[in-house]
């Protein structure tokens, strides 16, 4: 070993979803099976590479302020970055400095572990109870920070809003953020809650409900001086994070609410008929509030299903953890997808 | 002060060169005057917003491969990243672990010491020689790793391969970066020496020689160790940065050899123009090989010309820091840009 090698930095990264090249059905990375907004179509139309030459404006202005009044918001509230994974990332970097641990749920986001260990915050994880369920009795003691998805990942479960705000309450030392990368799929969120209380921050993104996971458009909200310190951070590291096109088509996209409460919408009918479907079959699962279904079934191993489905050529996520090591994560996508998908399972379970 | 407010990240953010929003002459970010490469129009033009629902290809390895390709290196030798910032900022926190001290100089791109600071890296700044060269002799000591343009910003002046190979050689114990933001404007590249030498990773951007600083795309080549420690590091932070339009026009930009050489063979041809007719006017500079000159004028403070040129329409950058505090960096624009720039400043020292 080279005497450089010594300090090269020692992670276990993150493990992304396969994003297979050849032509399958993809229910493994909760994309939106719909395209963007028809205004994102006409946004492309309409750029001019001349202005790439240029640097895009640093601030991202015309996409924090569109974010900022569709959620009615100043646009000092509003943190946009690379993608949700690049916004909490920052969030970690500039909030989890104390040497108390941050806590998140043992069952949850993978990438938490890995930020907290890529810049050495310690955490503890708190087990999720036996129906995969936040206690949040577990989130009312000293802590560096608190993290968790609502909708959680992968268990699909949304928390009430009074269940946040008793967190966010009884943690007023700590920066809590709460991801809501999936919240528009039934959930409530705690949005209206940054409007009092200092300490919460609230993290979405463009990937799942907006159709933009391509564009990488990701976003926090919270009071000022979070902001301004995610924001002092962020010019520290790179000032020009958001290129010009996901600068406008991030703003375009936003602003049509119509086609993203009908694309929100139609997910949600097709999980609800897919749940019952699936039901029927023999899986159960938690009720989700998410673009996914975490189902088992009790029956069939998951990983064998996994397996089987990816033969099929129908890709679904499996997580090779305890406690969730008999579950399969399966994306909503369109109801021809969940179709085939439905009977591929069918034709398996019944052959089997 | 709330409790939470104690352990929020202190920084002294990096200030980027204003991005003016009316009209003026822009000369103050090192931006190319000229378009992006004719295929970038082109293949703007077959971007589908239907795949913008799906995540990129983490690996962006379309843009991977065109950049191997046209460096004549392996795909397993490129890093690429949001901006030559985002992927130095990687490299910062995948190789500059050591408790050593990194080298840097105390003149140069000022964003090294603001990564050093948010990540907590030990620095030193060995000062320039009086005529702005680099002293190697500075660079032969115990570090913890070594980091400077090549040519150096923003003072203009490249160093021969034999200084960068000197400094290279003597350090196999730490990582060397060479930053060649400005290198396709009369530089030698330290490109080949990667083959030689497992220590030494160099650092290109799409910002300023490819027209293309409003997409952000920056690259790092180097050996496949180190390529692959940059990899770990950034699947741990944010695995999808490269969103789709920049891996797209990205790999067209690069592919187009004969426009990038027109087009930075326009900017030097400018430059050296401008140089002259700058020199005929009072001012010194270095000879410059990227695509600004460093003047100072014999008798009118740099400040105030700054300031004149400001209110005139024309920004220039200008560093209020000990030893350049009389120089302006002017980047080189079109030729029409530049004689308005010369023409005014040729007004203002009559006016006098």
């Amino acid at each position: 070993m080279k005497e450089w090698e010594k300090y090269v930095r020692k992670v276990v990264p993150y493990v992304p979803g396969e994003q297979p090249k050849e032509k399958v059905i993809k229910l493994n990375t909760n994309e939106n099976p719909y395209p963007p907004a028809p205004r994102v179509f006409e946004a492309l139309k309409e750029l001019d590479a001349t202005d790439f030459r240029k640097y895009p404006d640093p601030a991202a202005s015309e996409l924090v302020d569109a974010i900022a009044s569709f959620y009615g918001v100043e646009s000092e509230n509003v943190f946009v970055g690379v993608g949700s994974d690049d916004v909490i990332s920052m969030a970690f970097l500039t909030f989890f400095n104390s040497e108390k641990p941050i806590l998140f749920p043992d069952i949850s986001y993978s990438f938490y572990s890995v930020w907290a260990d890529v810049y050495g915050v310690k955490y503890e994880c708190p087990k999720l109870d036996e129906n995969f369920g936040i206690c949040a009795a577990d989130y009312k003691r000293e802590n560096g920070g608190i993290i968790f998805p609502n909708p959680n990942a992968p268990t699909s479960i949304a928390q009430p809003l009074e269940f946040i705000e008793d967190i966010v309450k009884s943690n007023e030392d700590s920066v809590v953020i709460i991801d809501e990368a999936y919240i528009d799929f039934g959930g409530e969120s705690a949005l209206e809650l940054t409007k009092k209380y200092d300490n919460l921050l609230v993290v979405q993104t463009f990937s799942k409900s907006r159709s933009m996971a391509g564009m990488r458009i990701g976003y926090a909200i919270g009071n000022k001086k979070l902001i301004r310190a995610m924001l002092d951070v962020k010019y520290s590291i790179n000032s020009y994070t958001m290129n010009i096109p996901s600068i406008k088509l991030g703003k375009l996209a936003i602003e049509d609410r119509a086609y993203f409460e009908e694309c929100t919408g139609k997910i949600v009918a097709t999980r609800e008929r897919v749940a019952k479907e699936l039901k029927k079959l023999g899986f159960v699962m938690p009720d989700s509030k998410a673009n996914f279904l975490f189902a088992s079934h009790s029956k069939v191993p998951a990983k064998e299903l996994f397996e089987a489905l990816k033969k099929g050529g129908i890709y679904v996520r499996y997580f090779p953890k305890e406690r969730i090591d008999n579950f399969l994560r399966i994306t909503i996508g369109t109801d021809e997808e969940m179709d085939a998908f439905i009977a591929f399972v069918k034709e398996y379970l019944e052959k089997r």
